[in-house]
């Protein structure tokens, strides 16, 4: 990138102080900026990290004091992310339908599909208008793909999956391999039970990489619109993870886990099966959640309960403590003692 | 499906009880099903959720008291999975051998192999008959592939993996990749080992999506028949799982683990290097296994112990020991208080 | 491999001790060994395992009491490391450039790289001399890939990827896919946060599979030189991994994270973003490091302490703590009794 302060400020209808002439060359974090770039500022009390800052101008929200070339906006880090969208658009290859994918009879193409080479599309798969798929990537029998989706290279999609408008899904994710259900008989053999459900995933939802999105033995596993799955998350057979729900990388959830909308859940956290998370809940990284989680709770450890941050700091003073309790014993002793004595 | 009562009654040769010309749509759980659908009960304590069903007829164990048209048998649920089975086949598509999959030379192929496009199949493979093998799979060097082997999408089997007769293994899952092995040199750095040893995968096992099983420096790393591992699950070299063991998701076994027969581990525990554990030995989800354990045993926690539940239960009451051992020394004081006045 | 001890010992500059004769067949740990294998013996303090292994010669330190022909070496184990890479030199199929690879313009190949069936290399890459890649591989746009590295089938290297020289990547590994940065709009829906950084990975690492490394919104993620990270393992957006740094299976890293050179993580630990671990840190398996650790400390447990693995053991004797606790008090309920009857 190559533009005036000026324009930017055109760009993001934002308030312009200082030098509109002012030359951006590039967008940077406030501590990694060089002459040239621009940063972002949200709040004065980075200020002491602004005066450091080698930015050259920077967005600031309308209460900021600055010291250099700036651009005012109501959010910062939104006009942030809007300069990021202009100047660095995602660009996907330009494969049209490459003649070597390989689309199988009574396909449904949508207008400006992306197809790149060694894709499989199976029987009856339909994809919406300016779908991506990267190369090798797997579409299952009956699967639908709404418009605009995003499928990385190497995406396994088994049949019937249904994926909503707007959806990503990282290179190497599986969604819909059958959920982990099995009938021990009585010599301890185990017996498949076949997984005939569905995976529904909503619109906006994000999925990373190589992450597993079990189907059902029957209904469905569905995750709800909007929702952000990082990398290496399971999604065990009949769990819900509601709208604009945020698991962070390695999450496990087994079967019929129900996630109300807005829940957060931090890395290597796991949820036993059958629980139910309320609204807008936040469990911690490497949480064991085994009891419902009621709406708006925070809930911490193994097992996880709202006071978990305060028992694992207690537990930091576990030796504290046996020492003190033996010391007890001693005056005890010593005072029964004298008492025995007396 | 569309089919009387009285055809299913007489498919799973249990005994029909109320009218046999009941239309039966769909297969359903009890607290899903609709009306059409066939459900299943397997014990009177679920008495309450049989009244609440809109269920239209179900799958009964002899002794349960039904409400509706039935079809006794002695064990409700296999009779549904037989119904699953019998209804929903698994149906993969048929490929024959895609002339767009690169077969090796020295390549042995069984009776009726379904091969998909983009499939790779390296030199001096074997593969049995009745095996599938879907798009975009790489098998290999000379492995060998039991007959009736299922291997879905984007499979990755490294060189001389041996797979017994109907294993099942999930898109992404990669078998036999190098075993984690280092040699710290002096200077700091770390020299490779190499690691030539052989994966060895018994009937019937299944391998969820995106698990990992690793090859050794020598000797062998083995799944035993019958076990089953769910997604995400890595396997360390040297180790063996034994014989119809369950692994749910996320597991993680360091090297050269032994798991006897009919382990059960819950999801995202770990187990370390060179453990035994027993015969039917339960670890539960998040465990941190360090010590042997004994056949028959169930332990939880980290360090995962038997007595690891009340230990988790009395850990959540740390506060109120604090609080505890805080007013007996000021009991403690007053009294020694007391005794130097007097 | 079919030689005489003679040979090996001249092939390891080695000295020889007993009949140079033997015949050596194969290579085996000692407790595997069998008539005709060379094992290894590093210390005097596995004479007894020694004693009881078949093996017909064996590979020791100078200072090693032997019963049996034998190679004495300086390092035992760097020999047995030499011959094991002699006699089972990693084997590629040889593909050259395979007709059904797709090669993007503009694309520069080194001298003898090895490209299988299915790979697909995008615009502007650069492959240096010797690079191999397997079948079904993805290289995005403008990758650099250096001389002599090996990607195993179904990597997935997304846009601008720079792997330095030798560097491994094991099948399903996805490198360089978006970091997980979202902005929380007014009515709880998530932006995406657009994810342009880089991932630099430094010469000889090695990574495991299905591991994933994030790209940042700007700025780099940087595995350094020499760096081993097992299967499975996470690695946030922005995060350095020092060089020689060893993450075993499942690791999770946050966001920013900075580990220093040397540092060793255990099996399904997972560290908070912006946290700093010193020079040859070592955390242990399943610990949740949530602050910075010194160079040379070890951590251990949730939160990740030093004592950790102490308050481990305490936390196995709680039982008995509560139970004292109570014994305590109702022998000051006696005391006090006592005091107020007198």
């Amino acid at each position: 990138m190559h533009v005036t302060l000026a324009e930017l400020a055109c760009l993001l209808t934002g308030e312009l102080e200082g030098d509109g002439e002012t030359l951006i060359c590039g967008l940077a974090p406030l501590d990694q900026a060089q002459a040239g770039d621009l940063a972002f500022v949200a709040e004065n009390k980075h200020a002491a990290q602004l005066a450091a800052s080698c930015a050259t101008a920077v967005l600031v929200a309308p209460h900021v004091r600055v010291d250099r070339p700036a651009i005012r906006v109501a959010e910062p880090y939104l006009g942030f992310i809007h300069l990021l969208e202009h100047f660095f658009p995602p660009q996907h290859p330009t494969w049209g339908i490459d003649a070597r994918a390989s689309i199988g009879p009574e396909v449904e193409l949508g207008a400006r599909v992306n197809i790149g080479p060694y894709v499989v599309i199976e029987r009856g798969v339909r994809l919406g208008d300016d779908v991506t798929v990267y190369p090798g990537t797997y579409i299952g029998a009956a699967c639908e793909i709404g418009a605009g989706c995003v499928l990385y290279a190497h995406v396994s999609l088994y049949p019937r999956v249904h994926l909503g408008r707007r959806v990503i899904i990282h290179s190497g994710a599986v969604i819909g391999a059958d959920g982990f259900g099995f009938y021990a008989l009585l010599d301890g053999a185990l017996r498949k039970i076949p997984q005939v459900g569905r995976v529904v995933i909503g619109d906006a939802v994000e999925i990373g990489a190589n992450t597993c999105v079990d189907r059902a033995t029957l209904g469905d596993t569905i995750i709800e619109a909007g929702a952000k799955l990082d990398n290496l998350v399971q999604i065990g057979h009949n769990s819900v993870v509601g709208a604009h729900s945020v698991l962070a990388g390695q999450v496990g959830l087994s079967g019929s886990v129900r996630l109300g909308p807005g829940v957060r859940i931090g890395g290597q956290a796991g949820i036993a099966d059958h629980i139910t998370v309320g609204d807008k809940a936040s469990i911690s990284a490497q949480a064991g959640v085994i009891a419902d989680v009621e709406p708006g709770a925070t809930v911490y450890g193994t097992p996880a309960v709202a006071e978990g941050k305060r028992i694992a700091l207690y537990s930091l003073r576990l030796g504290d403590l046996f020492q003190q309790v033996k010391q007890l014993q001693r005056r005890l002793d010593a005072l029964e003692g004298r008492e025995t004595r007396s």
